[in-house]
């Protein structure tokens, strides 16, 4: 995304979460349209620093097999104070970019000191991002694994890291996961001491990139985060640990409560700490208030904004 | 609207109604994001016949002040099957046609069959178009009354109907009440027997054309129907009669059960009538389906579809 970069998203998803921490951005829930037997649309609207933001985005995961994107949307901004449209933005771009930008905020916030190694699982659209947020961040050099060779091997080369198997992937000190949660990458057995994860593909009930019993022993011997409470207990990644009664609210840390002061992240170098991301509208401000600075710079020239 | 004449506008919204009330088009609950102070923002989804719409607009009374408008808006149309973009309308265009059409169809199904005298309170955008469609399902002549005379008399040239004041609007067959809801201009005292009303323009909680006296006398002596049940239960008109325990959802019948035969309408001459139209995204819906069809059959072209 031309207009704006990965160290820039970072900084500025970063504040969007304290933002919202601090309670000056206002986020309704998202709304699901379910549309079988296909997908669904998903409406997620913010408001903040004198923007609103309404997102209205897709997931269609069939859509690749007749040669058309998984995720397709608009990003609609308007002025808060009287309703006037500002911009429109492609979703999809938006999309990718602040779920890197995540990735790397919460790898600072609550990653090792001294442990940079990435294994980098899933190497699509999103895992790209996620890998150049990481790179960006210094995190890396690391490991690429895809059920795709070719695009472990693209994601290698772009990055300058190696390919890898899952177990590879999975023994990195920072693993991101970053797949479509149709069935857990993450066992209980291959976590290991001081591991920080960021589990960002599962993105509804029914998926989850982590087991049941890996989110018990983290949840026992280390950190769960997520970015949001109410939609993670109710988003994919949780759900099932919730359902079970293994997890409540009291075992998850809000990100943007660590970014902003509000509670701790990691406690020690051997804690396993897990970040669950399901995406939030704050993220999508965030950019949003970089891409139009961007315009206004003169950096990008509207009506295009693309990846 | 040139893409979608007030007949069509009428028949396709009658069977959204129907679809609906069948179970055959989805609707999630609008979502509010307020904006304070000025105003708030709507996210409307609705699916059906193959197409996935969200409406993002708003509400910003006080703009006409600053010289912008009250309400602005788009309309995104979506592939249900796959999410791709379809086209993207103007929601204040769709938005004043299809609350004239919602004017028309309850008009159709609960007024009088020998009295179609229109009192027209609130000449506005809005105030407009329901006279547009009134008069084009062949209610009226009528009596249009407006805080503004010049706005009376402009709608008044536009029907060929005459300029009056209140009480003259509300004394005739037909009352429609398209005015901003911070006061009320229907007492108790100025309902007539067999009088139908369409009451469209409360859209918030606090805000309501009728004052509960009304209410009340028509939930004793006549019948009370709305768009949709829940919406109008928190959107303003009904809100505080709901509040006080005058009316309940047993009280009040939805017009699309009337339109697909499901419920009764009017039962009897002297009954009097009221419809409380909160606005509906499968209005919206509705519109949006005879203006693709005008974009395909070549009666307008994209990307303009103006007012």
């Amino acid at each position: 995304m031309a207009a704006v970069s990965p160290a820039e998203a970072i900084e500025r998803v970063r504040d969007g979460f304290v933002s919202y921490a601090r309670g000056e951005w206002q986020m309704p829930p998202k709304v699901y349209l379910p549309s079988p037997p296909g997908g669904d649309f998903r409406a997620m609207p913010v408001r903040g620093d004198g923007l609103a933001v309404l997102k209205w985005i897709t997931s269609f995961p069939g859509n690749p097999r007749q040669g058309l994107p998984t995720v397709t949307g608009v990003v609609l901004v308007s002025d808060a104070d009287n309703g006037e449209p500002v911009a429109m933005l492609d979703a999809r771009a938006v999309t990718a970019l602040r779920t890197g930008a995540a990735a790397a905020v919460a790898t600072q916030e609550l990653g090792r000191e001294d442990g940079s190694a990435v294994g980098l699982i899933g190497c699509g659209l999103h895992g790209m991002w996620v890998g150049r947020c990481m790179s960006d961040a210094e995190f890396g050099p690391g490991v690429c694994f895809d059920p795709d060779p070719e695009a472990a091997g693209e994601a290698a080369a772009e990055f300058g890291w190696e390919v890898g198997d899952l177990p590879e992937a999975l023994a990195c000190d920072v693993v991101c996961t970053v797949t479509p949660g149709h069935e857990p990458v993450i066992a209980a057995g291959s976590l290991r001491p001081g591991q920080h994860l960021n589990v960002l593909g599962a993105d509804g009930p029914g998926k989850a990139e982590a087991e049941v019993e890996a989110i018990r022993h983290i949840a026992a011997e280390g950190r769960i985060f997520c970015d949001e409470w109410q939609q993670a207990s109710h988003g994919g990644e949780l759900t099932t640990a919730v359902a079970q009664g293994i997890i409540g609210p009291d075992d998850v840390t809000d990100l943007g409560a660590v970014c902003a002061g509000l509670a701790a992240g990691r406690k020690s170098p051997d804690e396993i700490t897990l970040f669950d991301s399901t995406g939030l509208a704050i993220q999508d401000l965030a950019i949003v208030l970089g891409a139009l600075e961007a315009i206004e710079a003169g950096v990008v020239k509207p009506p295009t904004v693309d990846l």
